[in-house]
């Protein structure tokens, strides 16, 4: 079994990894206030183990720029002012090797802190920095796709284009009424979010073993799906009209063929890969066309074990709000999670471009229901 | 027992009792978005049972003016083009007696149809006809106190100012972990959102008797709450910067001393009243200053007929969301509910506002997270 | 010759005589952030009889009501708050008839001033009130036709369109170059931005005799003038995409057929008639279009005495700035004219909406340039 | 004399001369859609030659790159469709080697064409290309510093900071009324919006020898002028509370004491120094506050040559209109000014950061009275 130590150096060599199709340019800019540019990911993640671990407990650590606190901090309220979150863009300073150099400073010091037997509290903390660090490796790539994409050349970054998937199982699963054990049990890694094992009963239902296709979605087109506002929710209907949004996010039609903008480039969409990028209003107004609903994310947890997943994060009709016991933790890791428990719907799962070893069937994702840029797909139930 | 009729006539009478203390002038204005002018209201609720009822239902009825489904159309798409929300205001004509005429006439109409002994279609449309102008009675209500806000000269509409409420029950009400019965068994009227009795889990909780009072909450706001991130939830936080709010809506101190816009006039605000006009906003801030947390609908439900509710909606920590087995309705009906279950808040109870007979333990209401203009409370639980 | 008093009365009549068409319902709403309310209108130009001459020249004159300061100011800051520009509609209270109350009261006091031989002081600040108010009939008939065109309805308020105007003469007039003598000579009244004769060298030009009209607009649109950039200002061509404008204001088409909104209701538009409604960016579109342009204000005063002018506000390409000896006057007086001298361009001329006895060659009417609710045309000039 | 091909290379050169103190990471984020990354500005000069002069005056020339047309033209519409404004900070790609390859086979291919006894219209094209690039490299200056003024470290681009001036005179030039000779006579290279020697007719004026310095300024603050509307355009009033403006752009009050982001970092302000990024509206309120107005660029040209000019651009209060002779050129060349005449106040001179034989008492540049970033200073006159 492989040591902290291990784990944490795994961790940081993969972000790095991740980084080397790019180039020096794409490091800064920020194409929208929901994503952020990859300089800042590093950096950022960084930052965390230097603010919340380091800082504290590593004895003699020095500081390595006390400006980049400022800089790379993102919503910890508590910890002090933070540049505004559209402006993250801006920051051509500190140059990409100064970030590369912070990133060195602290694994040297995270290192010799792990190697000196740590106590509980930094352990924690260090399996909580690693797995923030994984959240932000997904993040970092759709938030550079989303950049990639709004250039018209269509850079390729990857040989994989993160979407060629396809289902393999058909039909629908059915699942008795009963209570049942829902949320994370503790003895291992989760977020507070999970936490709290609790019963919630739950009617028979069926979900779908397979998840909607590119070819499945588009019959949903061809019948006026995006033109119909019967199918939508009312807020998702003002925002496709106010967006003039007709297809899915980096679709593009040309000569009658439909093409779409993927890590490797612009490609031609196999109508029989699993559909993604998706928004919850655009999966909402698929289910209701279908005259089907999207499962409740009880629903998925009672079923996942029996369920294929982990190549698209899956829309859940349950917005995201706090177990019955949910406790907020002290301090800045308190702002983790719970303060974001409004306006936002879960989604469960994961996808290709999820960390190794970062998934697990407690897992509860949310985003706002507009959000299309993560690789997001859609289960039915009924 | 009242006949169906006589139930109409009154719902209808009572629009028109409520409306007596307004001018020629208040009948027209549309203060924001969210609000409706009092004319509109009368004229919706009135092209409700034309469009809905007698359009289908009654052999040779007349329209009264065809013009008026375009001006009086709320958010049906599947009825036709409808005139922009936020141009409600704009409509100075037709002149208000005009749209009283309309009102007589789809009453002659109505009961004219109600007494040639109609069918069951009929029957529960005119009872949805009734409960939807319910309704709109408490909009016009928090709709005209908000517009009559924005008058310098505070002014005076009624000799009840609907705020001075107090608590008559003080202490925590326990309820023990179990499967609880949720919804309505439509063995009378409801909205289709309550529907589907179903069973939901609940684990044991506690929840207060009493609503946060006036001075309970100036508390709050004397220990900075207005101030201190770590209360509120982050879009919250962002929404009190964003609009400069330090307060609840229609507060205002002068010379250190708090008063309140009322529909009675501006007047000093007694600290044992129930404070109302909070948004979800505000009242998840407060349960976290406190250390405790907003009951869920269905704990709400559950503890119901052991509390004292009814006159102020209470925010409970629940997504407005669909029950199991919930149904939209077909055709323009079924507009009704189910395209707003995303992105607000379930509030329970009823407010001194409420029409009488129009209150009931399942009735599920809901609003943004934003809305202050409601006559809403908190309730805490734990 | 008048008295001052008659005139006085004459004005402050044709107000009342303007607003018998109204209904009640008419007066308080506001269609947009540049339109105000006719309730707002009356009052507004009362108010400024109460606060610039009575409650300082007139002994123990009462103030109708202190409140109304606050509510019917509106951009004079040295004066203290007003209510925001946007809030002017919400104003349903006071009622409309305690409005009429207050011009009767100012009305009376007014007239006991004036019959008591007052000074020059007196004397000049009531023109100055009298062609405020002169200026405020314009807006009035503007803005309501703004707000009436909002309705579907199509209301008609008065028998005259005032649009049906047609061009006397044809041909362009040669004007030489040359030293001319621009501004008002203050032998009588004029606002102080037309003051300070000055002289100004013009080169030769020449000024169209016609207007343009609807039949010459028609072709402008027929060929494509909306749809391409070449002919606009760039700041013109950003507003029409994002406000997709294709026509001129109040136009609309049905069955292959323009109409137009007039004060007199929907009416088929004549193509001989003089177009209006017209923002300066369309003016400048058009002329550009036609390979010519539009005059400068110093160009239209000096050709002025041979052209037919009256109906319709003229366009200049001249923006709207200070006459060499501007001088801006002391108190709140000073800020009728000079703190709006920017980002605006010049109109000259006058409309059908004009009140009598309020034109002359030296006035100077100034807009947004993308303004178009006021009675406006093109002349071109090469 | 230099011949055009060592003009043209001089240019060239100094622009990379510019950016050799940036790093890659500086070249591509856009700071606020009226500024543009460097490497935008790299490209699109260089673009300008190939697409109006080499693709048309060079036989054989091979196009670089198809795509660039699309992502490095500004604001010409005729040439097709070219990426939105906003969005210029996104393109990562191409890198910034290769926009350099673009400029070094552009500048082989233009060698060639101007050694070949090139037509006068290929000349003319390569001054005005010349002067875009010279318009371009100023901009560059005023872009970047925008951009790293929102980068808290305060970095460091330039030994200069461009900004410690001094007046050289004092007092007062009086000038005769008369009628003056304005605009460029055209013998040798100019903007098309200077064209049109015309007569003008000036009233006698006086005009400040000196521009107005930091410490005059802070005399102004000091005595509330941003807190007093008196002193403001109605607009920049707005515009001033709207932006939370209290004080000129890029400084910051520390411990009571003034510094100011410069080109060579953060620096303490010299109060005898020339006050420079001063937007119009503060300009006009200086002014204003002064008793003294800004000067019309007619009186600033008429006085140019007795003036000492060129640290700093002038606002004249003079909107920018064309000349009685205006034309616009055919093609896209004639969008580089006509359009841009609504809205824009005229400054006249020259700033330190203006390239060098840039500089002529003619040039009439633009901005629209909010902008702030370029080096813009008051001279006052009366």
């Amino acid at each position: 079994m492989k040591t902290l130590t291990e784990k944490y150096m795994e961790t940081r060599q993969r972000t790095e990894h991740l980084c080397e199709a790019l180039q020096v340019e794409d490091y800064t800019p920020q194409s929208a206030v929901f994503t952020s540019p990859p300089k800042w990911h590093i950096a950022h993640t960084t930052w965390f183990f230097e603010e919340m671990i380091l800082k504290k407990h590593l004895p003699n650590y020095t500081v390595f720029d006390a400006d980049f606190g400022f800089l790379f901090n993102s919503y910890y309220n508590s910890i002090g002012e933070r540049i505004e979150r559209h402006n993250r863009g801006l920051l051509t300073r500190p140059k990409l090797e100064r970030v590369y150099d912070f990133r060195a400073h602290v694994d040297k010091a995270m290192i010799r802190l792990l190697e000196s037997s740590p106590n509980e509290d930094i352990n924690s903390l260090t399996i909580l920095g690693i797995n923030h660090e994984q959240q932000h490796q997904e993040l970092l790539l759709t938030d550079i796709k989303y950049t990639l994409s709004k250039n018209p050349l269509y850079p390729k970054l990857y040989d994989s284009n993160f979407v060629s998937h396809y289902n393999s199982k058909k039909g629908w699963l059915n699942i008795d009424e009963g209570i049942y054990r829902i949320g994370h049990d503790n003895h291992s890694f989760s977020f507070d979010n999970e936490l709290g094992v609790h019963r919630v009963f739950l009617e028979s239902f069926e979900i779908s073993q397979a998840l909607v296709t590119c070819g499945e979605f588009m019959e949903f087109m061809a019948d006026g799906g995006y033109k119909k506002a019967e199918y939508w929710l009312d807020e998702g209907w003002f925002w496709i009209q106010e967006n003039h949004i007709t297809q899915p996010l980096y679709w593009k039609q040309e000569d009658g063929k439909w093409f779409q903008y993927t890590l490797s480039g612009l490609e031609p969409i196999d109508k029989s890969t699993i559909l993604t990028h998706i928004s919850f209003y655009e999966a909402s107004a698929y289910a209701q066309w279908k005259g089907l609903r999207l499962p409740t994310e009880f629903e998925w947890e009672v079923a996942s074990n029996q369920l294929d997943w982990g190549t698209h994060w899956e829309w859940t009709n349950s917005a995201y709000l706090p177990y019955p016991k949910f406790k907020t933790a002290v301090g800045a890791v308190g702002e983790y999670n719970g303060k974001f428990m409004i306006n936002q719907m879960v989604l469960r799962g994961a996808s290709s471009a999820t960390a190794p070893d970062h998934s697990r069937h407690t897992y509860r994702n949310f985003f706002h229901p507009q959000s299309q840029w993560q690789f997001s797909g859609i289960r039915l139930a009924k």
